[in-house]
This record gives C-alpha cells, structure tokens and sequence, in this order.
C-alpha cells in the first residue's frame, strides 16, 4: 500500500502536538503505510531507579509507534485511540538510544490490531527490549 | 500484614530515585503492605495531542504503583521488575490530577501478579481511566 | 440496575448453544446485570499433561462468564464478541470444580471492559487460580 | 539450533498426556527449536453459539504451540507453565481446520516469552484469526 503524502504530514503534526514525545527527546523516524517507527535517546529525565530507561519511555514510544501506524492506514479524516495494549519486557532498556517500530496486524472498520518492538542500541549493538500487542479505535 | 518502616524507606528510596516520576510530577501518595498510591498532575510535558494526559503517563504511574505495591511485600533486600503489563484504558486522562492505586493480587516466591486502577479527577469529579494487570518479578 | 427476564432467556440460551460449554460440564451458576458467574467440574476431558485442567478449560469459562456479563448490559436484541483478553494464571486447576465470575468494568456505546476471576474448589478449599481482563464489541 | 530427538519426544509424550487436546482433536503439526505447529479441526464440541469454533478453543492451541515452543528449548528435564498470555481475536474461527504457530521470542533463564498466530482453513483459504503473547516459567 501506498502512503499519502496527506496521511505522512497528519502523522507528522499530530506527533509534534504530543508533548509527551518532545519531554522524551523522541522523533519519528520513518513513516511507511501500516508500519511507523519512532527514535528516542534515554534522557536522564526518563530513567528508573537503575539509570536505565523507565518502562514507561518504553512504552510511551512503543504505544505512539502502534498508534501511528494504525493511523496510517485509516482515512484522512480519523483519529485513533488506544483501546489496550499489552507490554512485555525483554531487557532492560540500556544504552543510548531506543526505536520502536509499531505495525499493523489488522486494520477493521472498527478495530485495528497493531503490535510493535522496541529495540536499545548501546555502542553499535541493537537487543530488543520489549514487545506490544493491542487494539487502536478509530474516532 | 504489617507494613515494616525500613519497607516503606526503602520504598520511598527508590521512587525519589526515579527520575521519570520528578518528570512527571508524580508522587507517592500512601504506601500500605500490599497496596501503593501515587498521585500525578497532568503536566503540559506529559500531554498527548488533544491536551489529555498521554497514555505514557497513565502507564507509567499505573506500572510504578503496582510495582511498589509488589516491592510492599517482598523481603527489604529485594527489587522487583515489571515482566509485563496490560492495560485497558477506559477514558480520556482528563483532568487536574491522575491517581494510581496498585495492589498485589498474589505474592508467589517467583513471581507477584499485580493490579492497578488509575483514576482521573477533574473539578472534584473521580473517574476511573485505566485497569492494569500485570506480572512482576523479584530480583 | 435491575436485570430484565428476557435477558436473561437470551443469555441462557445463547450458553445452552455453545456446545463447548456442553463439552467442558460448564453450567450457568449466576446471572446479574453486570455479573455472570459459571460453574465447571474438572473433567478428564480437559486435564492437561499432569492432571490438573487445562489452561484452555480455565480460559474458556472465564472468557465466556465474562462476555455474559457484557451481554447481560446490552440492549435486548445485542451480541458482544471477544475483542482481546488477557489471562493471568495464579495456581493450578486443581481440585472438583472451578467457578468463573465475570464482571463488567465499563460498557461503552462501541466497547465493553470486562473482567473475570477464576476458582478451583478443592474438598472445600477455595483458591484463586486465574484473573482475566479483556475487552468485548457488541454487534 | 537442532532440535534434540529425546526433546522431541519429551514433546510427543507431553502432548499425548494433554487429553483436552485429544478431546479438541488436535494434533502436532510441527516442532522445530523454539517453534511448535498444532492443528486441530473444527469439532461440532468445540464450537460457541453461532458455530464458530469456540474462543477456548483457539486460545488452547495457541497457549499449547506457545508453550511447546519454549519446552524446546528448555534443558531435557524441565517442564513449563503458563504464567500470561494475550489473545487478541482478528476474524472468527470459520472453516475445516485451524493451525496455531507457536514462537519462543525470548528465551531467559526464569522466564520464556512466547507468542503463537492461529490460522484458520476454509476451502483453501486461510485466514490469520487470532494474535497470542505471553509468558513461560521453566519448572
């Protein structure tokens, strides 16, 4: 499937209103239809108790990666919404930088399935840290 | 079960070590055996793009009570991880202040299953905006 | 809120169709608007390796209990499918008979939350050996 | 990796054990290191009101080739238990046949995530029906 370039620059204001993303130092880092990806460096200012990457910077990047790639794929009227979504976390999340890379499994009228990886990268070498499975709600 | 005072300082020790809870405002609001609060503003920094709280924030509050309601019961010299976490968001984070209350559903040797509810209030009106279940593991 | 009578002939004999439930010994043991509890024994014909029920018997009746709770908060001429649903397994199925209370956790226009428990009576014992929470659609 | 012939029949005899598998009519399918294929019909027993086959029993293929998948990779005598698992539900389960693939995605000393697909076959059409992730324990 091709991606409009209208559906490419929605994506793109939609991320930059998100607050949350620039507090986490993240950017989107590629935009296909069905599949987005999102970079984040491990700000000091999202770290747990350890010095690692809270699990909450993992998720946020693995939630927005999914959310966008469903929205990819809807009209360019809609909105989407998270309905729920599961996390499993493989690894701590060590090093300088994470991607998440949000796909979608299924794209309903009314539903989209959506899943997505989060990877770490410390000195050249890439562990993947994390797992998301869920559901998105048009709006 | 009695909560031990080195239980909560140890408790207490490793949220103020928690970089991302300053980030988000977050602070922990009752600390019981078994049962953790934490109370968070809804910052401008953790808004998603409609002005709502992002989801990243409800998560992270949810998974960080749950984790402490788990860490409540464990030994003092024992950390706890997240392994996983599920959450169903039910409602927009709309509002002045979000509260997460995590509970511990069954203490294993292995592993702690884990609940959370978040709430949002808005002008003295309390509505629940997430349930969260999970699996922490002692370390 | 009151439960109406037809509603409650709908869910029964939406339960009498589903032969799985036949299969696994499965009764309705309780129908409340926003509750619905079902009964199974553990038969040899759902026992995994080791003897104790298997996963799927435990997963089974919870979901279904669950979707009848959803049901049972639908308009007359509703039926709901399983969305997602997430399983926690606390301890094995073992003993006579398992019991799954399913509960309604928010009915939205276009998404019910649900959740269910799960216990195995054992001599007289009761322990819980599962917690699900999931969502449901109506059509 | 090879997969070692006394693992897989460590798998064999397990599955045989399972007598809900022989009363769902599933079969091992494949086994391969870190990944297991169980099919299994449609049974008129098997099926929820509208003739589908029955959500318990697309989880229990499911939740049965995720949890082979980590058995082959385990030492010869450990066993594994579910701790979680996530279905997210994609079409009804509609056709002769349906064929679960389970995969080990990590496997870790105390703990081995997994996820399986579930597929279904009607008329030579297969359909991708459901999405599982979830958590091994090594015992």
């Amino acid at each position: 499937m091709e991606l409009a370039p209208d559906i490419e620059d929605k994506i793109q204001q939609s991320f930059a209103a998100q607050r949350m993303m620039a507090t986490l130092g993240a950017r989107l880092d590629r935009i296909e239809a069905g599949r987005v990806a999102i970079r984040a460096p491990i700000l000091d200012c999202a770290q747990q108790q350890h010095g690692f990457g809270h699990a909450g910077l993992t998720f946020s990047i693995g939630d927005s990666a999914a959310g966008y790639a469903a929205l990819s794929v809807m009209p360019p009227d809609a909105e989407v919404m998270t309905v729920e979504m599961k996390i499993n976390l493989l690894a701590p999340a060590d090093g300088e930088q994470l991607r998440a890379v949000g796909e979608v499994v299924k794209a309903g009228r009314r539903l989209v399935v959506v899943k997505a990886e989060v990877f770490a990268t410390k000195s050249d070498r890439t562990t993947g840290i994390a797992l998301l499975q869920g559901t998105m709600i048009p709006l």
